[in-house]
């Protein structure tokens, strides 16, 4: 297999952007992708997205973004694993430059949900879990992910606002960057006064939704020997794990077991341990989902996540930096983007381009995104030469 | 890269399964293809579906469907290209494999859509062309070929029974497939007396949908090399392409620019050309679009596609005997499960197994799925050994 590097980068913000059709945002973040690596050609494009079929009545978002982007004829798919879409599509188009079959891949993520005509986004979030075994059963996404936290509390004998500083640390890093969705940071009283929205997750627990896409642009390493991109971001790793998708089949339903094997597979596909990882742009749709990310990466034993974030280690200058961007906390939650942004954070921070929350000396960064309550995770390693 | 082989195939009958779920259906062809293949681990799983997040209220079916097959913690991801979704997790499956990521990949393709909650088939149908562009101006999936089939007898002088032979090869040929939707020959009085769907598609010109599953089990030729597995079936071939996804941005709507490219892509990858086919598995949705795969196929000059048919050239002993099995029209088409079907059915003529309807020596064969009104096309060859 080749290395394959990320040459090209592009966000829009995380909005809602009533004024903005889907294939106008992809082709947006794509175009601006492409612009960043200085490419013109794309000879395969991946679109990472959950529900344009159920929210905006247009599958086949392959063709339909292609030609869109002046891509016609080109190869084109859309992928699909609930909320870590946006990681799948990444990972489809790394396999593809690794093999040798493509030389300019194009990753996108890419999700409208704020004015869908089909309403109900909260029941088509719904789609990501078990609809017979969970969702029938009358269980939102929310509720899952309370109960999760509920039962980690009762585990750990941790309170409600030991979780606080996840929420407080990623509104504080994206109140400086420009494409997050809120740009505003909070206070330790203003979470603690935050209306419950499925106890014990307040709003400021959970991630808000929004319209978004996000678009890198792979090739492989040989292609870069002579040319003068600097610095050069590799892709050092990639792994892949499910879990069931629903959580009452899971033996520790606070233990992400998927998040363990894609983060192993990943770390040895690199030849790296978590001490090598500089900064961790993890899952953090709800704040418990943080506490289990750290914890299935190796940086906390199980059930001391929380204490990562009293004791300051996840800030900018902490000893493993999060949410540096915002996180899907502040910078927003377009499902089937999200993972696409992610990438995009981690290429910022290698380059050395994330302004006022920049981690010092960013060498290596490491991206999660996470499907359903924990059923599909992909783990990403991306270092600066 | 690596060759690879397909080492198991499965399918069930596409039919009204209103005593089976959408996991059930997928995992009856994949646990078999999987006996088939005589293994029992799959390391990555590529399901093909269209439309579960609409009809079944169901996203999410790497996780949904690893774990029912009895592969929790494996990697497994949704592919969707609208009625080549198919092909596109097959061909992803190819890819992993091919690189030396993955060791042994399963493709299944699966759809529901007889006993659907949310009703309204034809209306998600639509999602495979463009919601603006088209399907808001309020024509259908059916209308949008029905144009396309009036504008092709308009240029070339065809008339409406000069299509007939194309169904009632199909329904020939299905009449001998268990796994055939409908197992009834037709004639050309039924052909002609058929009701109309969208002038000048008949309920003959236009393929059945249903509900069924179909799977493949690939590995690396090389694992092969020491065991009994005869013959091996290779796949030789792997194209893709796309168009615009509407019809009317396309300069001729009745050439398949898709099908050409993605086909001329196969043939050289293979070192191939039409004369090498022994069967063809096109996707005959509508009669119209057998017959421009044909043409795009070089096995036709470009409007000529009906003569071959007229001729008895596509029956089991014509010089390219098409829809062997059936096809969409009669084995019938369950959107993102086609692709698969038709792969299943090549390894069947080429290990002999086709029964009545088995192609003398048959060697080489092609498949070719086609999503949306020609605009997502990907063809694959196979060989035995």
């Amino acid at each position: 297999m080749r290395e394959v590097a990320v040459l090209g980068i592009s966000q829009t913000r995380v909005d809602e952007h009533w004024d903005k059709s889907l294939r106008l945002l992809a082709g947006e973040a794509i175009l601006a992708s492409c612009m960043d690596a200085n490419i013109d050609r794309a000879d395969s494009i991946y679109i990472g997205n959950m529900m344009s079929g159920s929210a905006n009545f247009q599958q086949h978002l392959g063709a339909y973004i292609a030609d869109w982007v002046g891509s016609r004829f080109t190869e084109s798919l859309h992928i699909e694993a609930a909320c870590s879409s946006g990681a799948a599509a990444f990972r489809a188009a790394l396999m593809a430059v690794a093999s040798g079959e493509v030389e300019v891949a194009v990753a996108a993520g890419v999700e409208k949900m704020t004015d869908s005509p089909a309403g109900e986004i909260t029941a088509q979030l719904a789609a990501a879990a078990d609809a017979e075994w969970e969702i029938d059963q009358g269980i939102s996404f929310v509720a899952l992910n309370a109960l999760v936290m509920r039962r980690y509390m009762h585990e750990y004998g941790w309170q409600k606002d030991d979780f606080a500083p996840f929420s407080i640390n990623a509104h504080a890093n994206g109140a400086h960057n420009p494409f997050a969705r809120f740009q505003e940071p909070i206070s330790l009283k203003a979470y603690q006064r935050a209306s419950m929205v499925a106890d014990p997750i307040n709003m400021f627990d959970a991630s808000p939704m929004g319209d978004g896409a996000a678009a890198a642009v792979l090739v492989p390493v040989e292609m870069l020997r002579h040319s003068a991109a600097t610095p050069l971001i590799r892709v050092l790793a990639s792994g892949a794990a499910t879990d069931t998708i629903d959580v009452q089949n899971r033996l520790r339903p606070t233990w992400l077991t998927a998040a363990e094997r894609s983060v192993k597979q990943a770390y040895q596909q690199a030849g790296l341990s978590p001490e090598d990882i500089d900064l961790f742009e993890l899952h953090d749709a709800f704040t418990i989902m943080a506490t289990l990310s750290l914890e299935a990466a190796g940086f906390a034993q199980p059930g001391q996540g929380p204490r990562l974030a009293l004791d300051g280690e996840i800030l900018p200058a902490g000893r493993i930096p999060i949410a540096t961007r915002g996180g899907l906390k502040a910078r927003g939650h377009p499902v089937g983007a999200t993972g696409m942004y992610q990438i995009v954070e981690v290429v910022q921070q290698l380059r050395g381009t994330a302004g006022e929350t920049q981690v010092e000396n960013a060498r290596i960064g490491m991206a999660q995104n996470i499907g359903g309550s924990g059923s599909n995770i992909i783990t990403h390693i991306l270092g600066s030469r």
